[in-house]
């Protein structure tokens, strides 16, 4: 996809160097839009909310209608830095709202990388002016890669959609996380759309398509400090306001914000810290979804099942372990498994079930493991307690993580 | 200590190689009393129970006073095996019961290895006879070898107590685990003792025992197919009978028991797999002591907190993250955190202060880097909302571990 189908009406963006890192990797972004936006987000459940999630929880229930656009630095998280970090973020938002022409309270925040350290002032409040000369609409692959920490390949998509005869654009970002457990680190999103929908109707689409995307790849409440997900819209599309969620406009908006986020969030995973797998776990028949999703995270968290996957190991009497200990109502006399190589694997031949209600199959164990040697895995369990359903895409545990992980800040 | 120190009256024990294990290690271990034994056991809560686990429960609920040993292979946990596996258990008790001349239903059964495969059954009855035939008072070592499975040392401890005049012995065995999450492997323990004690006494001391030492080193809930604690008293010590919780005699040996499952549950996790270092997560002024435990076991399983520590690197901000996802009650403006070196390591100096009330305290680098360093941690978080206490101990996650899981099976 080239620059200029990223770009969204009215909206420009930019990353750039502004030496907020040890290396001269890009560090700071600045997204702007030429006219107000409806904003709607979704924040870390952590006690620990860094400055820039207070902050943002501020602007969104005083001022959701009139924002101008968000300024994101990375290397940095500005989480557990008292009254100062808290000041260094107004001043942040302060200097972007003045340098884009923009009213008070109407721009976000967003940090990310070391946590218990005070941003380093004199060069984000140097590079924001440097970053607005330099905004533009096709800014869009740069602002994404000066929001990376560990990640290794920035990460943006595009979808249109159209509604009532009307071309709508939607464009976002986002940053891992680089991780296992995204609940484990900073997730940052954002997504740009010049659609044109009523604010509270905006929120309720991002909370449907996180709880579908975002919160798949993450344990419930298990977030980190800074962990955020912003939408904004613009409304320069020129379709009717989308006022109604029962309408077609909404369903489509909202369909295609989903899609979006889902194909950020699983760009998250498979860009995992030092991943070779793509794992995706579906429950089926649990009591309901939250049991379903309950036993499939606690698959997808195991570092047994995890280490499993990478040594190429259908060792399914782990997942059993996980599925015993989750809490989901599990009946071991019912539950079934199947894998699979995941659709962008080679494909190697169909399902392979290894555990019959309770019992082995006697399957062949060169079978197993030429599905676990595939760089993407379908796992399947089949508990047979009722009609809950869930996914979760994770990845597997391999020794780069351990060493991305011990040596983070040195 | 020699084998004799290990020596309880009434009590003979052994370990061999039966052939169960690919290699020519120990995996069969008969403990046995030559008079009837009290018994009481913990047994895991995860719902995919071992064959072993419920024929211990029977055993316990219908004849917990007449109990004459306990017979334990490794290399296969007979768990997820079905009626085959029930009958296979079955059997190897009534073999052990059989050979040593002792009622039905007096010997239990207990397995660690790989989920999900049927027991060499060939192999166990060939070796029930061979173990018995070698038993004898000084057999504790060999004993606590025929379990390990990934463990690197075997376990063995012993602790004597004066009640009322008279010497009560106590020796255990335990195995790992030899992981990092004691709740995701099989963990299981023995304690033989000659002390005379009511059978209700005995569940109550081994629970006080339990929740002071294995449950420390645990999540809560999070256990093996396979996880057994069991204790076995013979009563031939000549003191009177303990028949009362409030006596000085109880308050005695159920601190023994404390001590020797302590040292047992630490020694697990000094043989976790691959682990570098070992570290203990105190955590006071929890709203309550659940809420502490809960606050310190969350930093125990994170990843990126035992990959901190592998990395030598004094990061509070994952400890931070961890509290604030934890679920427990955590004021961030009142956390105050301190690391000092484990009193085996090397003396460094004093306790750092990282944290003080939710503010960095400008402690030197060099000072955590040093302490981290070390291959004992102490961790002491201060929460300050109640006068709850808990302290977990933990390792790091290296390398090794993953290399140990990935290759398991192969």
């Amino acid at each position: 996809m080239s620059e200029s189908e990223y770009a969204v009406a009215g909206f420009d963006a930019v990353g750039i160097a502004a030496g907020i890192k040890k290396t001269d990797a890009m560090d700071l972004t600045i997204i702007a839009s030429q006219v107000p936006c409806r904003a709607a987000a979704v924040f870390t459940k952590n006690v620990f909310a860094a400055a820039p999630v207070k902050h943002g929880k501020r602007l969104l229930s005083f001022n959701p209608e009139q924002i101008h656009g968000v300024v994101i630095n990375s290397g940095n998280a500005n989480a557990c830095t008292g009254i100062e970090g808290d000041a260094n973020t107004q001043r942040m938002a302060e200097m972007v709202e003045q340098s884009i022409g923009a009213m008070d309270n109407s721009v976000f925040v967003m940090s990310t990388g070391v946590i218990g350290a005070q941003l380093p002032m004199e060069k984000i409040l140097g590079g924001i002016p440097k970053a607005v000369d330099t905004l533009h609409a096709e800014g869009w692959e740069s602002a994404a890669m000066g929001i990376m920490t560990t990640d290794t390949v920035h990460k943006v998509r595009s979808r249109t959609v159209n509604i009532d005869g009307h071309k709508v654009m939607l464009t976002g970002i986002c940053k891992g996380a680089g991780m296992i457990h995204p609940d484990m680190a900073t997730m940052l999103g954002v997504v740009a759309t010049d659609g044109y929908i009523a604010q509270p109707l905006l929120q309720e689409a991002l909370s449907y398509a996180s709880d579908r995307s975002f919160n798949r790849i993450s344990v419930d409440g298990d977030t980190s400090t800074n962990d955020t997900v912003l939408v904004l819209a613009n409304g320069l599309a020129e379709h009717d306001e989308i006022t109604d969620t029962a309408s077609e406009g909404f369903v489509q908006f909202r369909d295609a914000l989903t899609e979006i986020c889902t194909d950020l969030a699983q760009a998250l995973v498979r860009d995992g810290e030092g991943i070779t797998k793509f794992i995706a776990i579906n429950v089926n028949g649990g009591m309901s979804n939250e049991d379903a999703h309950l036993a499939a995270n606690t698959i997808a968290i195991s570092p047994l099942c995890k280490t499993a996957f990478y040594g190429n190991d259908a060792n399914w009497g782990r997942f059993v372990m996980a599925l015993g200990r989750s809490g989901a109502q599990v009946d071991p006399d019912a539950c079934s498994i199947f894998i699979s190589s995941g659709p962008s694997a080679d494909s190697i031949g169909s399902e392979l079930q290894l555990l019959n209600a309770g019992a082995p199959t006697g399957y062949a164990e060169a079978n197993a493991m030429a599905i676990f040697a595939q760089p993407e895995i379908d796992v399947r369990i089949e508990l047979a307690q009722g009609n809950g359903s869930a996914t979760v895409w994770t990845c597997d545990l391999s020794h780069e993580y351990v060493s991305i992980n011990a040596d983070y800040r040195t």
